[in-house]
């Protein structure tokens, strides 16, 4: 495989031992792996991208803009909030930073076909990316998984295979596919640098690093990348500190900030999910382990919070600064609930994730209007 | 009202005459008023935005990226096209780059209260940016606008108006308004700024003109805003020469590009306007004169397309670029014509504007693919 020289190779996040560039999981544990980059080679935001010009697969993903929300700080006390919005990425979510990678690093080990099980949006991204490279792709949906999704799937050509049931219903039925294809499933090591880059994208935007990041969590994937990233920038000198990392969840499927918050080292698979925020739904996250330690080495913690406040955190968040819709809520009303359990300090500057484009989610926020009689 | 050092003023497009920088329509004829700006205040992208820091409204609206479509050039015959993807802004449309001005326009002359009438995107736009702006608006819209579309509004706490019928409708019904507010319509000066801006920064995205620019067209706004852009840039020493731009309509709603291939000075108006792609179904558009002296200034055309030729047209696109709508797919189905009748050079490098996120017009794109038996 073809990567920049800042590219050391995988390495467990488990066990901690290094893996061939083309592995998914530790051959020796069967824990994620991750991109080790070397410090020494990493000046810039530029040089956590894994693969050189010729070996990369783009739509132009990342480069999104910080939003600054001077009236949420002002609301939850703190010094400064800015909402890095992903939803502007090219199918609209943060997943084109994760599917960039994956897809890259499949076609340079001469994939033709490429599958994932998603909750919508991963699917939605795999399908554009693999489009974009040329080659096929399937995407494995719950029959919750919205509309939009598996018709844009459909649009770039790929195939999609919608299952009774909830996502972790898909992930059984994409596990027993037996069809020839490369997988770019959650817990792939590309997937999870895609939040690497993220973390070094935003450490430019702010030149240096905010005080606390709260990210909508549901793989987890993203919480593990960006503190990879945050640390690495720490050992290239870009910046002093890692910022505190927040995974905020539903409270209906919180299983990695209720092992966080309950000092746990695993999460707990959570037996009847049932939150509105389906991007979120992920009970038994395969990176969840990896994303506990990841946050629990930040100093952050987990934050879960009711569906109903995170609707209208929503709602409040589109009044103030850029759309967000449900995922993006989370992190709103993670952000409200960490204020008032005292997480953060007046001199605060807080980042909050917003994974996807609020006009995705436009039916759950009207819905949580009607409830409220509007 | 506060503006930078690069604005002299607006002038009429119909007969020339200069206005007071709060006018709507020209005071002299009614014509449509334009931003003139000083070529020799202007130095980069940045200078062509119209208002100091501190008398902006912003959500970060901007900054697309303009992605290269290889694949399409090679059926063309052309050097590049590559895609001004204008989704990748706030709420996912073109609009924002016009309401971020005209919005910043009102509230320095004191509006509480901004409205426009729209076929959608430009409703929702409005809305967000009359938050951000801490202001209420009001959108009328007809009952053929996306349900995205008057969802969104509401969440960002607009009011919201459906008018029996189609877009003159309401058009009409807004006129017939008089409760106090500050107009953002169609034609007026500042939301065809966002035209001018989105000129200078494709110069700066390239590092120099294409040689041509082909732009779905609803209001005809953003044509004429295009023109004087590229105009300006020449003026300013940053180009060489204004690219031709083709008007790209929807044939059974196209006042502007008819009017341009027959050589009429004025758009004549489509009685039944009956096109799948919503916003562009504008069949008498204020700005219409204006756009067609612009696209005659640059040596440019209009270019009037299929419903059917649209929709695949966007779905090709989706396969080999970035998620583009019915509404991008009629930049892409008018690339299309004119390169069989013969308007591009084997040299010409063509930019396509995507004035809409993919993601917004799903539904459309999925209907087409289930005609087609998929």
């Amino acid at each position: 495989m073809q990567t920049t020289a800042a590219v050391r190779g995988l390495s467990c996040t488990a066990c901690g031992e290094s893996a061939e560039l083309s592995a998914h999981r530790c051959p020796d544990c069967g824990g994620v792996l991750v991109v080790d980059f070397d410090a020494d080679r990493v000046d810039s935001a530029a040089d956590a991208h894994p693969f050189p010009p010729g070996a990369t697969v783009s739509i132009d993903e990342g480069a999104t803009p910080l939003v600054a929300v001077s009236e949420l700080a002002d609301e939850l006390g703190v010094e400064s909030i800015a909402i890095k919005d992903e939803g502007r990425n090219p199918t609209g979510s943060l997943a084109d930073r994760k599917f960039a990678l994956a897809v890259a690093a499949a076609v340079q080990g001469g994939a033709d076909r490429v599958g994932t099980p998603s909750t919508g949006n991963g699917a939605q991204s795999a399908a554009a990316y693999a489009a974009r490279a040329g080659i096929d792709s399937k995407g494995v949906v719950p029959t919750r998984c919205p509309f939009l999704n598996k018709a844009m799937v459909n649009v770039h050509g790929g195939d999609m295979y919608v299952v009774e049931g909830r996502y972790e219903d898909a992930v059984d039925a994409f596990g027993e596919g037996d069809e020839p294809l490369t997988p770019v499933a959650p817990g792939h090591p590309f997937r999870i640098a895609g939040g690497t880059a993220l973390a070094l994208e935003l450490l430019a935007d702010r030149e240096g690093a905010p005080d606390a990041v709260v990210h909508p969590t549901g793989h987890g994937e993203t919480a593990v990348g960006l503190q990879r990233g945050f640390a690495l920038a720490v050992d290239a000198g870009l910046t002093d500190a890692v910022p505190r990392i927040y995974a905020a969840q539903p409270d209906a499927c919180a299983p990695i900030a209720a092992a966080v918050t309950d000092g746990a080292a695993e999460p707990v698979p959570v037996e009847h999910p049932d939150t509105i925020v389906g991007p979120l739904e992920v009970p038994d996250p395969v990176t969840g382990a990896a994303a506990i330690d990841a946050i629990d080495a930040s100093g952050g913690d987990g934050v879960a919070v009711e569906d109903k406040s995170i609707l209208q955190a929503a709602v409040d968040g589109c009044e103030m600064g850029p759309e967000i819709g449900a995922t993006g809520g989370t992190a709103v009303a993670g952000a409200r609930a960490l204020a008032d359990r005292g997480a953060f300090d007046a001199a605060d500057e807080v980042v909050l994730v917003n994974p996807v484009a609020g006009s995705k989610e436009a039916d759950l926020l009207r819905s949580h209007l009607m409830s409220q009689g509007m």
